[in-house]
């Protein structure tokens, strides 16, 4: 009989969303009347731009011609679309390499994957609260965590503990759940300290295009140093809207050497490329097609065209909690906002309350680690018009 | 400093198709006048039909409005292709639960990633020769394997060995290279020592669509009892020439259970959607709206058109071995041909004298473990026109 990876039954059932859905739906069912306002998931609603709709219909249209029809392609992406995240980066000020580059279908399946690369005996560190596949993933594979905790006292911006020596560290900037942003003192302390352990980074910038401020770094690598301790992880879910259509991209510079314990050093960029070429057939050339026209100047105008309406409904919310002298993080350079829930409540007391009270849905914080337990999300994916009109009830609340 | 998992250590270069463009290379480079034709590479070359074109269209123009967007989707894929997979495998005599289908990216993805479930101590048998994702993917998690020999005494179809106790049995048929097919009797054989084992089969069926003959069978569950003991890989690649596209499809029953330490039973069904929800966000709206057109009618016509135009290849080709009386295997059921090399060559050798003498690539049999030393590879995802050509040229040289 096979034996399990017995591992999967220290994770805890994942049933957030589902634990949403089914007390919206016992409401709604309760109450047909009352219009309800989702402002809980983290997910985008606007189409996608012109330039990446035309990019994706070329990449449909090549597959229908035998002279530009494409099979296999290469397990690190296309070097058409590699290049031009080269140049996303560059623009930002930031020089990465196109051979360091990994496409893939989104950031979850390589923040999830990389932990194969690493042995179960090594000290993990990973914020509390955060986006739950660096938990879930670690588990998996029998990996034993060290939660950093993200408070309001550090503003959920944990900072290195010179008193632990750690080996790997999750960090995630804009942080999913909670829009904080380490700024590029706070980074250059994390490379720092990395550096010194001879730890490895594992940066999460899936938020970074909502980073409005050119002060604040939207890559662990404008760092210095940092190529020689950190990967990073991207995505276009959330700067292309690409949730549904599927790509992201992973930085894993050749710099980035360990010693094994033989004494030779080991190659990280050889070994996840090992790894992508075993178990990844590449992303579809039709949605690298549609990736690349995202990366044309056009085509970055119409998604910087998206990520401002979110921009605008983020402030309306994070104006609502001002005037309420409700204490508030992210909802600047993020789609999130945090927010301590009102008199003491357990964020699944608050999310009944704000649900019965004035019929909006959120995110109880406690689907994001222990530290969210008192803490609660709202997100800026909803309409104009829906987030203000939810707003208005919230004011009307409280 | 991070401990790296070291079993990576243990994985051969994968330089098998560096290995063949490096010599073919080297050749067309001395010998710039001379046509050299490649038969080497298991990829498809004709376009898509009109209705996955159509299929792929319609996915991206409802990215492009509002009211169609798509954003996250489920995991596990949309109902509306599981349905149509369901469908598929119902019209083939199978009746396969649409619950019970996971979509994904490729069987590439899912034959590496299932490991995940297991523990690494368990018998694990893989046939040699085999496609090496089996194999590089047990090992990359330390796992320890036991080579089934698949030989010409055989056929290249290994059976049930009584008296080893396996845990985890990967089969390919058609296999993958050898384009061996199980008949049904040979499958019953597996699925009840896997039952009397209480033993896992890992069935890889991405080749099933060549199979001509409607009395062999296209799925493992085509055998009763299969869904007690057998989870199925299968994928639009080779069907429908997505090869550059990505859809797959794994099942895996719920019928499906194994105890674990503690006496409790385990569904494979659950620690799959558990993995795949963790470190997988679901295929791309696009291609799963490609991949539904892929299964209607239609669509399943013009799939069936470039197969038999594929076949004919694999004909002119078997016939021509037939001929020079070279024992050959596959050729049928399978888009691949597997031979003996001539004159007591090994693989690699054989390789230089073919390209040499004839200009015709194939794949050296070494790349697919250590039975295929002295065997090479032809496929028939060729032209008619140059498969034709290459064959005048063999038949001419032996």
């Amino acid at each position: 009989m096979p034996k399990l990876n017995e591992n999967y039954q220290n994770l805890k059932e994942s049933y957030l969303f589902s634990e949403i859905a089914h007390r919206v739906g016992a409401y709604t069912a309760a109450h047909p009347d009352k219009e309800v306002i989702r402002l809980g998931i983290g997910d985008v609603t606007l189409p996608l731009g012109s330039m990446a709709i035309r990019g994706l219909h070329s990449g449909v249209d090549a597959m229908a011609d035998p002279g530009t029809f494409k099979g296999y392609g290469p397990e690190q992406g296309y070097l058409f679309l590699r290049n031009a995240i080269s140049g996303y980066y560059a623009r930002n000020g930031v020089c990465v390499d196109p051979e360091d580059i990994f496409i893939s279908d989104g950031a979850k399946s390589d923040t999830g994957n990389i932990s194969e690369l690493f042995d179960a005996d090594n000290i993990i560190l990973i914020p509390d609260p955060v986006y739950p596949v660096y938990v879930d993933s670690n588990l998996m594979s029998g990996k034993t965590i060290t939660y950093m905790s993200g408070n309001a006292e550090n503003q959920f911006l944990p900072m290195p503990d010179r008193h632990i020596h750690a080996d790997i560290i999750y960090l995630c900037s804009p942080n999913n759940p909670t829009g904080a942003v380490y700024n590029k003192s706070q980074l250059k302390e994390w490379v720092d300290y990395a550096l010194e352990n001879e730890a490895v980074i594992l940066f999460d910038s899936a938020y970074e295009a909502f980073i409005c401020d050119p002060g604040l770094p939207r890559s662990i690598y404008a760092v210095e140093g940092a190529k020689k301790c950190a990967v990073e992880f991207c995505s276009l879910s959330k700067t292309a809207g690409f949730t549904g259509t599927r790509c992201g991209y992973t930085v894993v510079p050749r710099e980035l050497k360990f010693k094994c314990s033989d004494g030779r050093e080991l190659s990280l960029h050889a070994m996840w490329n090992r790894r992508q070429s075993t178990k990844f057939n590449g992303t579809s050339y039709i949605i690298q097609k549609g990736a690349k026209a995202v990366f044309s100047p056009e085509g970055m105008a119409q998604c910087q065209e998206n990520i401002r309406y979110y921009q605008e409904n983020a402030r309306l919310i994070a104006d609502t909690l001002a005037r309420k002298n409700i204490p508030f993080f992210g909802g600047i350079h993020s789609p999130y906002i945090w927010f301590e829930c009102p008199d003491g409540m357990e964020s699944w007391q608050f999310f009944d309350y704000l649900l019965g009270h004035a019929q909006i849905v959120g995110t109880p914080g406690a689907g994001f680690g222990q530290n969210g337990r008192c803490y609660f999300r709202l997100t800026a994916f909803g309409s104009h018009e829906n987030t203000k009109k939810a707003m208005e009830r919230f004011e009307a609340l409280f």
